[in-house]
């Protein structure tokens, strides 16, 4: 098993990236392909511990920034890290990638270079969304702002399989985000997609709410990448503002500065929690090849288990499955 | 000033609409019309001090409940009292009126039995929404699943007004919900929407991310409906997960019980200020008469402070300066 890990694009620099790998090298006995600033690369390199034979460093002169239009990028910057991390993937020198940078410029990498799953028509970003009981898996959460309701359906299955074969969840429930339960609720595009997924074989059991999405019913969550973006950034948002509000109104005065002092775990716990990056990387399912996008604040722990994901697309067969699952349609 | 109040709908029963408008009579000195059950009205009447020649009683024999297709309910239910107090606002018989009932129905009955402001092509369900530095004003939140960029030009149009009269918050900004700040960000829909606020005349800022939100940077929140109830429905759906999680986490022992007692004020602030239903009614912009939806959960201050709304909607003449707003494009 060999994995790229793409070290460019990292908030925290390519060290964070590199520890990362060699920590994976050592839990799971792969190999990994560094690419990006060489000379940083072999800086934090010959500070480390680590199997020589199991790390290849390739160079490369060219940066993918986040501002960086996706499509455009990925064609005019042929030596930018994940361009050439993509092309190595897509000629087989590798199992799977992984990278901190611009999600679209990845996505776009990804289907231009690698290519996508027979059958699938756009890749999604699936994104592990937390909630009160553990995590829902989200998808599409940002690619695919115009979708079609057959999109919608193929996301849905990719969802399920992901869900099923790397989160170990037995039978996991399908649901679409709507404005209401009802059948008869949302726009067209649900409403399209309600019909092909209530005539599927996935375990769909209808539409949820938003207002329910915190409680965390539903193993996955189905919507355009318009809506599931919302969704995603508005959670973040609500966290982090009603955090703030606590904080506020418990710095007011003593009383209040030393009642919270007591509930400093607590109030930690719940902070960690609503921190939605540590769940492990987004997949971006219906490429060829296993892809895994790390949040830009990842560090080493996080990207282990980046890889780590990674590992198991592969070697549960992941894209082989989805491709199967495809053809009975 | 005369003030219809449908008194079916509520969670709480017609006692708390009825006291509401009884109070509103004294504070505004308006007359209401009082339309429902017409012996559950005479029973509270009965038991209150109010001036008799300010109140009028119709009695309906009629219910649409939440449960009944708004369109197809307005048209069978003809006794019902949001459909009797449409016909007598539409007649000119009062100036506006309140109602806690089916949503959807009262849009429907305003549409249908009232009619649109001449040059709007849809109504819009305008709600306060919550944020940290006070609210912003967004719409649709949720009667136009599939909409056009005209239509959202109006909703910011109408929004503007009504912000800028009502809640006098002189030249409102304008933001549109959107997957990112850029220009080039969104579906086709806010793109298109982009390029006519731009165009356009209104204090518009641009786009607004979903994680934005919450802060409250923007007056006015413009969205199409299906997205601006998800945003609706997520916000406090995030509102209350998070209160239930500190609840369990303050519960835990008798350290963290102790503590959160001493914060007891604050944290009950907080819960109150994500309750949007406090910020008065919605009111459904768009149509030839005022009319404002109060949360089924209204107490009379609530059904006070909308009727309130209704006679600053009459007063400040919002329709007529929608409608010359719109001949202007």
């Amino acid at each position: 098993m060999k994995v790229i890990v793409d070290t460019m694009g990292s908030d925290k620099g390519s060290d964070e990236l590199v520890k990362g790998a060699l920590n994976a090298i050592e839990e799971y006995d792969i190999e990994v392909i560094l690419i990006g600033n060489e000379e940083k690369i072999n800086k934090k390199l010959e500070k480390s511990n680590y199997d020589i034979k199991k790390v290849e460093v390739i160079g490369t002169s060219q940066v993918i920034t986040n501002d960086d239009d996706p499509v455009r990028s990925i064609r005019s910057k042929k030596d930018a890290s994940m361009v050439v991390g993509a092309r190595l993937l897509s000629e087989g020198k590798a199992d799977g990638m992984i990278s901190t940078g611009n999600t679209g410029a990845l996505l776009a990498a990804g289907t231009f270079i690698i290519g996508r799953i027979p059958g699938i028509d756009r890749a999604a970003i699936s994104v592990l969304y937390p909630t009160k009981s553990g995590f829902s898996l989200l998808l599409d959460a940002g690619a695919n702002v115009d979708a079609r309701a057959d999109m919608l359906e193929q996301f849905a299955i990719m969802g399920s399989i992901y869900m099923e074969n790397i989160m170990e969840k037995s039978s996991p429930t399908v649901g679409l985000i709507n404005i209401g339960v009802e059948e008869s609720k949302g726009n067209k595009l649900v409403k399209d997609t309600y019909e092909l997924l209530h005539k599927g074989e996935l375990n769909f059991i209808g539409n949820i709410e938003a207002r329910d999405l915190p409680k965390g019913e539903v193993d996955i969550l189905v919507s355009d990448g318009f809506v599931g973006n919302i969704v995603l950034k508005l959670t973040e948002g609500m966290a982090i503002s009603i955090m703030e509000m606590l904080k506020e109104k418990f710095i007011k005065n003593t009383r209040t500065k030393l009642a919270a002092g007591f509930l400093k775990t607590e109030l930690r716990e719940l902070k960690e929690f609503m921190d939605y990056r540590q769940y492990g990387g987004a997949p971006l399912l219906g490429i060829k090849k296993p892809l895994v996008k790390a949040h830009g604040s990842s560090d080493s722990l996080a990207v282990k288990n980046g890889i780590k994901q990674l590992i198991d697309f592969k070697n549960r067969d992941i894209i082989n499955m989805i491709e199967k699952e495809l053809e009975k349609k």
